[in-house]
C-alpha cells in the first residue's frame, strides 16, 4: 500500500523487521523520499507517511535516520513492564514468572553504545539542516527498550547502573510541531534527547527506568510536556530543560528515582505547575542558571525514603539542606504547592539538621506564597518487593511525628524576595531586612477586630 | 492476519462478533498464548497483541477474561449518545427520532446481572496470579453499554435507577501501567472497578451515565486520572479510590449527579487539582478515613440544584451542613478553589440552616488557604428538557440574592488547622483557641500603614 | 470493507480523493447511511462509522455534510508546518526549501470564500435538527489547510492579512458528546466553530496561523478545551466562548497573536487554569458581558512586544491600560497566577502611562489574590527570523529594569472586591471604601510580633 502512503514493517519487502527494524524503515524513508520529488509551489507535494509497527518484537541494529517532515511512526502498545524489578528477582525464580520483557510494538535497541548524550546510541535520529526547520514528526503508542544496562564501575549491579549509552529518540536539529505520544520507554540512558524545540507536545506517555527521561537541549520555547508517566534513575533528572521560554509541565506524575525529578537551567518564563512529584532524595525541583519568571504552582511535592531493598544507599548526594525547591533565578513565583517531607530523623543529613524545602540562592524578587509545608518523622522500612514497599510508605503516615523544617530558607545571594504564608515565623529564614516575609499564623495569631479566643463553637450535625 | 498480532473481530474465523463478542476475544487470547509459547531469556517473546472492533453493534454474551499482558482493545468510536434522555421521552415520540442508541464501535453487554461491585457482571474481566503482575494491557476508543437499568424497588422508572449489576472492566489483580484511554462508558452500574493499580492512566474518556464511573479499590500507587468527561448516577461516584498513594487527579470535567464527585478512603499524598466539578447535592468531594496529606487545588466547585423533571426529589441523603468538601484526615491542603453554591433558599436543609461548604470533622493540621465562596439564593426552576434546564440554570446569575453560607466549619475532632483568607470572620466557625484563622479581609478592614480609606481613584480610559 | 463501517478515501469508488476529498466523504456519508435503515427499539442499528484518510494531499471542492451520529474522520498525521514563516521568505528563495506545504493527511479547503464567521467556507459542516442532538462525531489526526489568506485592504502582504472566509468544521447544530483530537488546523480564517455544545472535548489539537481558533457560540455547558497548542493570529481569538457554563480550559500553551489568548461573553462557573498564555497586545484575557463566577487560576501571562519583522507595527488596537486581564462580572475568582509585562518603556501608551495588568471593569464581588505581578523594561529588538527572534525575546531578562505598573485596578463600575497580595499598596488602584485591599507586604512590613529586622541569618552550607 506504499502507494497510499501507509507502510507496514511487516509487510515491507526490504530487510526483515525483526532483525533489524532499522533497516526496514530507512529503506521505506528512502521510499518515501524517492516518491516526493515534486515541488509544488502552488499547493502541495510532499505530504510525509505513516510507518506502522503491528505487536511485536523489532530488534534494531541499524539506526533509524528521520530527514522528512510529516513522518508519523505508530505502533499498537506502549509496552511497558518493569525490568528494574524482574532483573532484581533472583534468577532462579525467571521460569516462574509469566513474562520476562517488555512487549506492545516493541524495538529493542541493539546498537553498540554511544557516548552518553550524544546521538551515536539513538535508535531514533532526526536529524536535518536548512529550511524550514523539520516539522511534525510523530511517535505514537510503541516501545523503545534498551534491553539492559551494563557496569559503571559502582558496587550495583550493572542492571541498576541506568548507564548503557543508548538513547531512544534524539532530535539533533532545530524543530517544529513534533508529537510524542502514548509510546513506552524503557532501560535506555537517556529516552528522550530533544534539541532547539519549537512547539513540541510530549503527552499521555509511560518513561520510567530510563537514566533519564525527558532532555530539552539547545533552546526551545512554546513547548509542553503534559500528562506523562515518568520515573528516571538516580542520576538522571526526569525532565531537563535549558534556556527554554514558554514552556508548560503539567499533569505529570513524576515518581522516584530520579536526581532531580525537574531541572531548569536558563528556562524563563515557564510553568510547572498541578504535577504530582514523588522523589527519595533533596533536589526535587532546581531552577538553577538565572531561570526567572517561571511559575511553581499547585504542585504535590512528597519526598520520603528509598524502600527498595536491592536501592537502599543509593541517593543523589545532596543533603537535605539542598531544598526540594532550589532557586538560583529572578522573579519566579512559587505559589500553592503542598511539601510532604516524610523522613527517619535518624537518616536527615547533616546529623541533626533541620531539613531546607525551599532554598532562595541568588536572584531577586522571587514570590513564594501560600505553600504548605507537612513534615514527619517517620521509621525507615525497606523491603525486597517494590510494589508492596513503595505503598506501604505511601500510606504510612498514622503513628507519625512532627520533623523540624526550615521552610523557606533564603541566602543573602537572593534578595528582595516575598515569602507570604509558606511557614511560620521560625520556620521562614531569611533577612527580614531584604525580603518581606509575612509567617503563616499560628493558633496565638490574633489580628485586631478579629479576636474570638473563647468562643464557643457550635457543630450542626 | 494473526501472524503479525494484529486481530480484527468481523474477520476472525471462530464465532460471530455481532452476537457474541466475548466468545471471539476469548478465542483471539487463546490463539495469543498458543502462539506465545517461547520463554526467551535473552530479550523477547511475548509481545502481546491487539484486537480490532471496527464500528459496529457487538452483543457480548461470554466475559472475556484478559490473563496477558500488553493485549490492546480498540475501536473507532466512543460512541456515546444519552440513553437517559431517551428513556426519558415519551415512547410514542420514539419513531421520531434520529437514533435510539449509542453507537461507534458498541459493546453491549448481554451478561445476567452480577451482585453490585464483584466480578460476574463484568464485560472485561482482568485477572491473572502470580508474578509478574499484568501489564499494560489498553483499552482504547470504543464504546461499552449496559443498555438498560432495571428496577431499584422505589418509585423511579427502572431506567432511571442506576442498577443492573453490569461492570465494564473489572481488574480483579494486582497491575501496573495499564491505560484507558478515548472509551465510552454509558448505562452500567460499574463502569472502571480497578483493584492494585500500579501507575494506572484513566485519560480522556467519556464515562456517563453510569451508577459509579471509576473506583480504584484495595491498594495503589502513582496513578492518574487526567482530561475526562465523567458524571455518575445519583447513588454512586463519579471517581472513589481507597488506599491509594500518589495519585493525580486533574483537568477532569464531572457532572451531576453523582453522590459525590470524588470520594477518597485512607488515601495520602495525592492531588485533587485544577478539575471543574459539578454537583445537586452536598458531599461533592470526600477526604475520608484518615485520608491525609491530600492537595486539593484551584478546582471550580459548583453546587445547585436539580433541574430536570424526571429526576425531582431524588438526592444522595445529605443536607446542607454535611460540607461540599468534607475532610477527616491530617495535613491537607485546600488551597485556591472556588466554591459556587447556588441554592433556592427555601429547600435549604436543615430548614433555615447556613450550608457548610467546607468542613473538617476529623484529623489535625490541615491548611485551608486563599479559597473563593460564592452562595446564591436563586429561585429553583426545572424542566422536561435536560439540556436546556441544565444549561439555564448554569447561566443563571443575574437577579439572585447572596446566601448565608458557613465557608469553613472546623468540628471539636479536627485541631491545629490553619484557616487563611477564605471567608470573613463570622464565616468561620472554628475554635480559634485550637486552630489558627485569619479572616478573610472585609471592606473595613485598615491594616496599619496601609489605610486609604477616602482615596479619590483614578480611573484611565 | 464497507460491511465493517471502515472507509478508507482512497479506495472508496466513488470520486477522486486527491481531486475532491468532500465528494467521496459525502458519498461514504450516504452509503452509510443507506445501510442505517434499521431502527431497532431493543438495542441497536445505527453504530456509525469510521472514515480514514491515509497521509497525503485531498483537495476539498464539495462541503461535507455530516447530519449522522458517531461518525470519526481520522488520519496519519496532524500535518502542520509554518506557512507564515514561509510565505515571509523571500520567493526567490523557496527553491531551496525542503517543503512548502502543511502536510500528514491534509485536507486543502479549495471553497469560494463564505462570509466571515458563517458556514458557507467551512470544509466540514455539521448540522442535524429534530432529537436527540447529534452525538459523537470525531475528528482525529489529520489537517485541514485554508491555503492562502486574502487582501484585507490595509498594507499588509495578503498572505499575513488572516483573512480568506475559510472555516476548518463548523457546527450549527445542538450536539453532544463530541471530540476533536490531535487535528491540525492552518491558514483558515475560523479554525473550529461549534455552536450549542454539551460535554465536548477539544484535545491536544495544533491550532496556529489561523485567524480564529475555536470559536464556541450560541450556547453550551459541561465542556473542555484542554492540552492544545494554539495561536490565533491578530485579528482573532485563539479562544472565544460565549454562554457557556461549566467549561473547563486548562494545559493549553496559547502563544501569540491573538488579539486576545482567551475571550470570555456571558461565560458562568468555567475554569481557566494552569495555561500558559503568551501574547505581544493588552487583552489577553477578557471576561466580558456578565462573565461570572469564573476561576482564572494558576495561569502564566507573559505579554512582551512584536519580535518579528513582518508583524512589526501590527496590534490589535487596544492600550497599556486595558489590562492584560479584564473582567466584567460577578464573583469571579482570579487566584495564584503569574503576570510577565516585559515591555520597552518608549512603547507604552498612553505615552508614559503605567501599564494595567488586572483591570475590574464592572461588577461586583470577584476576588483577586496571590497574583505575581513581574514589570520589566526592556530594549524591543526584532528580527526577520521568527524563531530566533521569539527565543531571544523570550530568553532576555538579564539587564532588565523595572517597569512601574498598575496591577490591579478597580473602577467605580466594579465594588465589593476583595483584592489580597496581589501588589503593594500602591500598585493597587482601588476605592478602598468599597473594596477589601490587602497590600502585598514590602521589606518594611513588619506585623505585630513578628519582627525580626536584624536577624543575623545563618545559611547551612
Amino acid at each position: 500500500m506504499s502507494h497510499s502512503n501507509y507502510y507496514d514493517v511487516t509487510t515491507w519487502p526490504v530487510g526483515n523487521p525483526s532483525e533489524d527494524i532499522g533497516e526496514v524503515i530507512n529503506s521505506i524513508i528512502a521510499d518515501i523520499k524517492d516518491r516526493q520529488t515534486a515541488t509544488d509551489e502552488n499547493d502541495g507535494g510532499k505530504p510525509g507517511a505513516v510507518i506502522y509497527l503491528p505487536p511485536g518484537d523489532y530488534h534494531l541494529r541499524t539506526q533509524v535516520l528521520i530527514d522528512i517532515s510529516f513522518l508519523r511512526i505508530q505502533g499498537s502498545g506502549h509496552g511497558f513492564t518493569s525490568s528494574s524489578i524482574r532483573f532484581n528477582v533472583p534468577k532462579d525464580e525467571w521460569a516462574g514468572l509469566h513474562e520476562l520483557w517488555p512487549g506492545g510494538s516493541r524495538v529493542i535497541v541493539d546498537l553498540p553504545p554511544g557516548a552518553a548524550g550524544d546521538s551515536t546510541g539513538a535508535a531514533f535520529l532526526i536529524e536535518r539542516e536548512g529550511s524550514p526547520r523539520i516539522s511534525s514528526v510523530e511517535f505514537s503508542n510503541f516501545c523503545i527498550d534498551g534491553l539492559h544496562f551494563i557496569p559503571d564501575g559502582s558496587e550495583l549491579p550493572a542492571e541498576n547502573s541506568y548507564v548503557n549509552g543508548k538513547t531512544g529518540i534524539y532530535v539533533a536539529s532545530a524543530n517544529d510541531s513534533f508529537r510524542i505520544n502514548g509510546m513506552g520507554f524503557i532501560y535506555l540512558e537517556n529516552a528522550l534527547t530533544i534539541h532547539k524545540a519549537d512547539a513540541l507536545s510530549i503527552h499521555d506517555n509511560f518513561i520510567a527506568e530510563c537514566g533519564s527521561c525527558i532532555e530539552l537541549r539547545g533552546w526551545g520555547q512554546a513547548s509542553k510536556i503534559t500528562d506523562n508517566l515518568i520515573g528516571a534513575g538516580f542520576k538522571g533528572h526526569s525532565i531537563y530543560a535549558e534556556n527554554h521560554g514558554g514552556l508548560l509541565i503539567t499533569a505529570n506524575n513524576i515518581f522516584p528515582r530520579g536526581a532531580s525529578s525537574i531541572h531548569f537551567d536558563g528556562v524563563t518564563r515557564s510553568s510547572v505547575s498541578n504535577n504530582r512529584l514523588h522523589s527519595f532524595y533533596p533536589g526535587m525541583v532546581i531552577l538553577a542558571g538565572n531561570s526567572s519568571e517561571n511559575l511553581v504552582a499547585t504542585n504535590h511535592f512528597l519526598r520520603d525514603h528509598e524502600p527498595w531493598t536491592p536501592f537502599l544507599g543509593v541517593d543523589n548526594g545532596r543533603n537535605d539542606l539542598f531544598g526540594l525547591l532550589r532557586v538560583s533565578g529572578n522573579n519566579n513565583s512559587v505559589i500553592g504547592n503542598h511539601f510532604s517531607e516524610v523522613l527517619d530523623a535518624r537518616g536527615v543529613r547533616p546529623t541533626g539538621a533541620a531539613p531546607v524545602i525551599v532554598r532562595l540562592v541568588e536572584g531577586a524578587g522571587n514570590f513564594v506564597s501560600n505553600n504548605h509545608v507537612v513534615a514527619l518523622d517517620v521509621r525507615a522500612e525497606s523491603s525486597d518487593s517494590c510494589f508492596a514497599a513503595q505503598v506501604d510508605a505511601l500510606l504510612t503516615t498514622g503513628a507519625s511525628d512532627g520533623l523540624a523544617v526550615t521552610t523557606v530558607l533564603v541566602e543573602s545571594g537572593s534578595a528582595r524576595n516575598t515569602i507570604l504564608d509558606s511557614g511560620n515565623d521560625a520556620q521562614v529564614i531569611a533577612d527580614r531586612r531584604a525580603n518581606a516575609v509575612r509567617a503563616t499564623p499560628t493558633i496565638s495569631f490574633e489580628p485586631e477586630g478579629a479576636v474570638r479566643s473563647g468562643q464557643t463553637v457550635e457543630i450542626p450535625r
